[in-house]
């Protein structure tokens, strides 16, 4: 229920078909403080959202429409669930507009349109975007994000990394060259679109390594924790992916410089994360399914005196804190709303 | 948030350990009408919820208590999440205290006693608390539920199979003794306990049937249906154990009493249940999965002109529509609140 | 090992792709009396087996090749694992040549072109194929498929719905228009194509009705039936997709037309399959990984004599008993060589 | 089919109730040079094999008899399919036998009673049997296994990351220090018995790490590879569970002692592995169903020249080539057989 002594924000939502975008919806529909008022879909055009969404059926029926209705419809908020490579475009189309936007994409999350196309393969045709581009992940930006009209909604995998080694980069405590990062995601990441890595049969009862050395997501975690840590970071990163819908969990070991033990290791974890809500340090390893369905990010960290190494896990919903639910997040920074508005789902488990 | 400007109920969840039980308090901690005053457990006791159910750390940390407590504390509401042959104790016990007693177990389900032993195949403690005892399915019940000190919250495969078939057996339109209910279980229904049957080895990868003519929930089924009949009703019914956590689907047949056509069948179920909000008529077969995390029981009826058979597909999430929301919903009833209060949560999926 | 003392037969397998093909070749790797001399793909060619079914890497190796090189190749059989539309052409093309065909395909299960047309909605491109056809179920038809030279196997859903009801209805023990039978497959039914019916996140913790009414199974079942009981027989067939890779579990219901009990009727089973080494009786409900990676049919029936109704359940794996193992059976017995010759496998639990 | 021409070696499963004992019996029923002598249970003593696992329905009925009828049965191998801390007291009792043993259990697989001790947490019984007990992991021990009357069967996580490392080990390649060894295995790995860890929604749709630092098979992997590259060897190895039944997967990351390439490394890997059957060097990385109901280990070696780091996956059947198959393996060196003999399914995928 919308409390209409409160200002309602209109939001728009582009791109209708893909999880991200239902996942949205289902965050927005009932955020107190805004109203959906348009739903794109190019491919879907005139078809209700339950149509594509049936569990939506008789709760979200608004037709879709073209994107191109966004320019005469003044929202306060543009959310983006498009693919890489097209939202650039609609990013350089609407900032004028004055609405912010919110980008799912990977388009804006890198330092300069140089790394984007070294490590997405692809010439970038809004480069000036950069420019403006604050990373959302509120745990570390919340400030500027606040100020910002163009956020870049971070990744998902990236989301999890960094939350996992950020207390320890942000003082500098991790041995260069020292950080593997094995990260396993559920299949809703790699996206709706049916193909032979999306088939039931070859997900279902199966696991597997992708991209080992080569991800995406591997220089978006190093700039972020190169930013924070004044240096120069270079980092492994393995993802592989896991038989089930939702959920990534990070695990990361990493040598240290200074002397360590578990009592000094939760300190540092725990000045770090003290204020931020969504954090729950957990003291026995969580699994994904505890935050299922939440905006939450579970983290255990572990010292292992035996090797003298760092573990840290990390768990999120890779659809929600790794996609709509962190846009949602900025979205409340963005409007000076309180940062838990519409945020506070409590895991789905079982 | 609570709104201070309305009363807040206090209630108590007796059973914490059980998927039930966490599923309720799940629902009742964003309830706007109620507070949590106590959740007990005598096997926990002194242990925070959150530790038996980690998904709400740092959410709902309270600390269990013996149901013993319950005695002095005053509550509004009592959910007896429980095992059948326990609960009949508790209301026994617990009546005179005045507080308003939704019994989530299967000892007050049935029409008496006796027949409650012949199914159960266990003697009843508490045979006077038939007498008062409402079955809280409300789209059938809620003038009676309103009124009700002690509600009988239906079992999961009832839920869906009533729903499926009661526009029909409303109008008396089924054909005596043609009636089968194949009904397909998520495994939660078979409870938290660790054994056989719900080792993961087992269920994983596998499918059964069990139960064949002889499931508790025949006689609950055929007793609504043959009281909103008028007559007596004997159904086949079937249940099947799915590899998945959450969902029950039903698929019911029927031969019916006179001629039939797809418009008049859908103009049946549409007049039945057009005030219903959490009835969602489908058009075509839903899937278990499009009402995952909700109170919805989404239902579509087909008629085959071939067979001259009616087969109604419905599917509900068993721990809510089938036990937890259900319980929430003939709370709001017993209270006199909205029907849908604290009930809008959008189905998750996938 | 091949025993050198033995002809070896040499087989085709026309048809790469998809799971059949894929099961065909394990299967025919291991069988002692048969070589692969060729498989076949259009879209592949010149590329190994293994580069598209993985698991076989070091063992299948060899490179496909067009089905045009079948013509010059001089096989004692060839498999036909292509899809329904498409196999006529060839059955057609290749009769001719002297080697024996099954089909695995729809093409030629059913009893006229004319009923095939009505059913899967397309023209019969060789209505001539009919004539020769055998229904490869060799638990009913091992007599004429040891003397056909064109088989068509049957479907996974026929093959487990026909053998769970044949001894009764061989008997003419079945009431007319009482049979429903309620159906639930593992998704590799639906085939290797990448859709949005195959797409995990569809599947996964989902379970849905499907073809309510017209599945093409439906009239296939209802010839069998109707030739064993020589009665015209119609009856009800709803059919579910499972989320799990490999099963099919069928729930018959029937009324029979005399008294019965549950001794009689383990009778007529045990009577009817007495000397069929890949059905086994049990006694109590099986599960579809009873069976899984096996060519068992393992069949439960139950008088209940509540309902005065027959329940049977049976299981089957679909890609096996339901495909490709089938095909094999039927090739054993057109060849004269011993009916369990290469099918030994014990089912794969867990 | 037995070959009458060759000796028949009569073999004892002690253990009938896990999963190891069920896998060791349907490899043993259809290998060729063996026979099931008997299989012994404690509790299940006089039911049918079959009862306990019903998918031997019809195939393995033999009834089970109690440890104690070994003793005069003069078995030529005795495999013992039992829990850590009592496979030891057997092997004390049996060894006098004559007869060949095959231990599945962790008791022997250690250097010492000291170390077993230390990190097995309990008592050795019988610390002479460490004298005599060769690790049976046949790519790296083949000689000594042959000559072995006690085997120590490898466990299974020890089995993929050993396999996964060796070649490099083997030539000194590794920086000290540097290995950290990220394991996932499916819920078969954690046994049959039910409990919190093994109740399916525990599992399903879940994935977590567990024992992070101190998981017994740390040990084993250190002690093996120390071993083959005569250096003390400590590393870093952390488990997670896979809501899956069967397989492991094994991401290995090291740094190394001199120039690499990919080229180099491949190199490596295969004069390692050349005559190895039951290892495939895979160019893209493997899943588990590549190898599920196998006894290969596929590994993929790959050269991160960014991070100047080796990632090597590997896969197996943790319950075969992880267990049973290694046990069968095993037996075959230990009776002078050709090593294949009975090990040659094929994966069975999906």
């Amino acid at each position: 229920m919308k409390r209409m002594d409160n200002p309602i924000y209109k939001v728009v939502i582009v791109g209708a078909s893909g999880f991200t975008g239902s996942e949205l919806a289902r965050l927005l529909v009932h955020h107190p403080a805004v109203e959906i008022m348009m739903i794109t879909s190019e491919t879907h055009t005139g078809k209700p959202f339950s149509d594509l969404h049936p569990q939506f059926y008789g709760i979200l029926d608004m037709e879709l429409v073209s994107a191109s209705a966004v320019e005469n419809s003044k929202p306060d908020i543009i959310f983006l669930a498009l693919p890489h490579g097209i939202s650039m475009d609609f990013v350089a189309k609407w900032e004028p507009l004055g609405a912010k936007i919110i980008d799912l994409s990977g388009d804006f999350r890198l330092s300069s349109p140089e790394v984007y196309e070294n490590w997405y393969e692809k010439n970038h045709s809004y480069p000036q975007g950069f420019k403006n581009a604050i990373y959302g992940l509120p745990e570390l930006n919340a400030d500027q994000i606040k100020d910002a009209n163009l956020v870049a909604n971070p990744g998902c995998y990236p989301t999890a990394s960094i939350l996992a080694l950020s207390p320890l980069f942000a003082r500098n405590k991790i041995q260069k060259g020292s950080v593997v990062i094995d990260a396993k995601s559920g299949l809703t990441g790699a996206g709706i679109k049916a193909n032979a890595t999306t088939h039931f049969s070859n997900v279902n009862e199966n696991f597997k390594a992708y991209s080992i050395g080569s991800h995406r997501h591997t220089v978006e975690i190093e700039e972020q924790l190169s930013t924070l840590s004044q240096n120069k970071v270079t980092l492994q990163f393995t993802p592989h992916l896991l038989p089930i819908d939702r959920g990534i969990l990070v695990t990361a070991y990493a040598s240290v410089t200074e002397e360590m033990n578990q009592e000094k290791l939760d300190k540092i974890y725990h000045e770090f994360y003290q204020d931020k809500q969504f954090i729950r340090l957990r003291k026995s390893p969580p699994g994904v399914k505890d935050v299922r369905g939440s905006h939450f990010c579970d983290i255990c960290p572990v010292w292992d005196a035996r090797t003298q190494r760092v573990i840290v896990v990390s768990v999120i919903d890779n659809l929600l804190k790794g996609a709509a639910s962190q846009a949602v997040h900025n979205m409340n920074l963005m409007l000076g709303l309180s940062e838990s508005t519409g945020l506070s789902q409590i895991p789905l488990k079982p």
